[in-house]
């Protein structure tokens, strides 16, 4: 019984072009959710409830394998803040460049700059789903650098590259990313397991 | 991989009986949650939904692959209620007497006395959760019969063995009945995925 269709749920048109990339290479269709219907608050504490509450709502609206992620930033000096807030760290709607600028004065003068992107992602099918994780260390720097990515990461510094995740390629950020790992971590789990 | 122990969640000493009872014959370590704790409010819409969040309220507290079922009984005549609410269908805490009297008083004088019970088993483990329903159809009586069971089971007339649900042994509840019937979906899940 292979996967053959799945959809991604989530608003946010970034993660679902990064999805797509990721799980390109595969022999799956994989769709949206139908326009027009508003996400279900993430009201869980930590990344994986907030992916299955996105997931099984897609999984009800569509009857397809649904598959979502949440994620977000961990700064230890913030004691691992803003995590599931992070999309709305500097209030809901406020956007990615209120929540840097929230972030670096949240920063300023410390010296303790790590911190790590997580990322969940659920795929929920009728009888079972699947759940994988995936983690990147980095550095919080003092101002953005580069033009890619969204969210945070313009301000964060993957120092074995010595580049922030706005300025590598869509390519590298999918071999070393938060989102990257988690989704190769899903992708083991379900060849291990006959659907892929 | 082999699940060899598993916790179940649940407040309720009765289904804790039946499921280990159900579970009897598999080579499992069964254990019940460390005493003390709160079962999570049951806010879910489905029974599956509320298995849910009862097993992943316990596979938290314990980090053991975590059973959880949730259970009730539909009404035509009452347009599917007491549905989820079946436990505190007199309110919360009122009991099975209570719930059976409301039950009887709602259908007086109504000639459509067909419902059925659902029940959802939900495991959940690390990485995968996997899920299951059974259901068993029958006929409300007008008044309690059999010594048996609990909840709404004196009620609940079985049409093929003219008997209640509270009339009936073990054997044959869990062979017939919807939390029986669930269990064994579940288990044929769990050895089709290698995992019993």
């Amino acid at each position: 019984m292979k996967l053959e269709k799945i959809a991604i749920a989530t608003g946010n048109e970034h993660k679902v072009e990064e999805i797509r990339n990721l799980l390109g290479p595969l022999p799956l269709i994989v769709t949206g959710l139908p326009p027009g219907g508003e996400m279900p608050a993430e009201t869980g504490n930590e990344f994986r409830e907030n992916a299955r509450i996105k997931a099984q709502y897609g999984f009800k609206l569509t009857g397809l394998p649904t598959l979502a992620d949440d994620s977000g930033l961990e700064v230890d000096a913030l004691q691992g803040a803003p995590g599931v807030h992070s999309a709305r760290y500097a209030g809901e709607g406020a956007g990615a460049a209120a929540n840097n600028k929230k972030l670096l004065q949240a920063l300023e003068g410390i010296e303790n700059r790590r911190a790590r992107f997580r990322c969940s992602i659920v795929l929920v099918m009728d009888d079972m789903s699947i759940e994988a994780d995936g983690t990147c260390e980095g550095i919080i720097l003092d101002g953005p650098r580069g033009r890619g990515g969204f969210g945070y990461d313009p301000l964060f510094m993957l120092p074995e590259l010595g580049k922030t995740m706005a300025e590598i390629s869509q390519q590298e950020k999918n071999a070393i990313s938060h989102r990257g790992r988690a989704m190769a971590n899903l992708v083991a789990a379900l060849k291990a397991r006959g659907l892929l």
